[in-house]
């Protein structure tokens, strides 16, 4: 059984889509472009925005960017190919979006379940800062906030596995990495965690969610955290 | 308002010293000697142990130890001192007893209260996986665990008070340090952190407890942390 269970946060435990979609109509008003399509183009930028930084760093020592200056600048590519014009001070609400993501529907209870008998932390490429506001947004308990800042990086670079190992004092088999992201889970089993794979199918909208991967040893495949909560005991 | 609030953890949350008496007397059963003694020695050196690493890393580099690393150092010392002798395993288990602290009895209600309207945080000495077993041991539930780890350092160096600004991001007058001791807050004053002393009159036995502080200008005085919530109102 694992001691420690790493949870991912975006699309794990919320919905990002759904509320940013909702999100963006109540800043933008009457003035709403396509906004399904907007939310998701830009988190489609959001994964190589932050391969960029990891890129930068290990080639060339970058500092570290927090995920509201990704957010920002990959907003505002987005708006621009769309042809689409918004101020300065709704592109900054926007971005303030990501700290008021609804949890699913059994996030919460799951996550009290799981704390029964595992110690729990998220690990997010969500700054610490943006991951308290969304985590309080929920009123979602876990013991441990870990994110990606504190390994001054991003998943799926092994370092920010490591740093939470180090930092919960877990052996690699210690720990089991929750998300519903195939990329997220293959960097954690290459690293020696274990693994669940949380189903999301409306992720990305009705049917849009990551399928299982089937390459993994031992991977715990669910459709909630109680069931895998259940699971684990 | 502050927006966050920093707590001290050994003595402002939870009893240090009743908790290891006991457990002590526990660990080591019927061959007790004089154990408020020990445990005071032991806590007497652990602030040193820490002014040490903090030196020796501003002079030397070396490598960063944890709480548990040091303890055992100073209760070897102690024990050594009193010519007492513990088994290997008495002594990793009076180690390990620093995670199984008992929250005084207006903590947990406390922490509650005052997490209705501020981000709350840990800001401890103690590393992660070790205040992460403490907050599980009292269920005192806590927005986002920070620890002097997370600057390779120990309090009262400032960068561990300037580590979880940035981590928060807040100002310095946006966040207020919480705490018993009156060396702590003079640490965090001096960044401009606002600042509140509880007393905690039985920290060191009856009658044991730091007084207030009475240089810190603006510093909060409080009896418990519902006194603290109320007065922030």
């Amino acid at each position: 059984m694992p001691r420690a269970l790493l949870f991912d946060v975006f699309g794990t435990l919320v919905d990002w889509r759904g509320s940013l979609i909702d999100h963006a109509a109540a800043v933008a008003g009457a003035a709403s472009p396509d906004w399904p399509a907007v939310i998701d183009d830009w988190r489609r930028a959001y994964q190589p925005a932050m391969n960029i930084v990891i890129g930068e760093r290990e080639t060339e020592g970058r500092p570290w960017r927090n995920l509201d200056d990704l957010q920002a600048g990959t907003l505002d590519g987005v708006l621009a190919e769309r042809r689409l014009d918004l101020p300065p001070e709704q592109r900054t609400a926007l971005v303030r979006g990501w700290r008021a993501l609804r949890p699913w529907p059994d996030t919460r209870a799951g996550l009290a379940a799981l704390r029964e008998r595992h110690i729990t932390a998220t690990l997010s490429n969500g700054h610490v800062g943006l991951v308290a506001d969304l985590m309080r947004f929920g009123d979602l308990r876990i013991d441990v906030l870990l994110s990606a800042q504190l390994a001054d990086s991003y998943k799926p670079a092994p370092v920010v596995y490591l740093k939470a190992l180090e930092l919960l004092e877990c052996a690699p088999d210690e720990a089991m990495l929750v998300a519903c992201h195939a990329h997220d889970l293959r960097a954690a089993a290459a690293l020696g965690l274990r693994t669940a794979f949380v189903r999301r199918p409306a992720e990305w909208g009705p049917g849009g969610g990551d399928a299982a991967p089937t390459e993994i040893p031992g991977l715990i495949v669910v459709d909630s955290l109680p069931e895998l909560a259940d699971r684990l005991r």
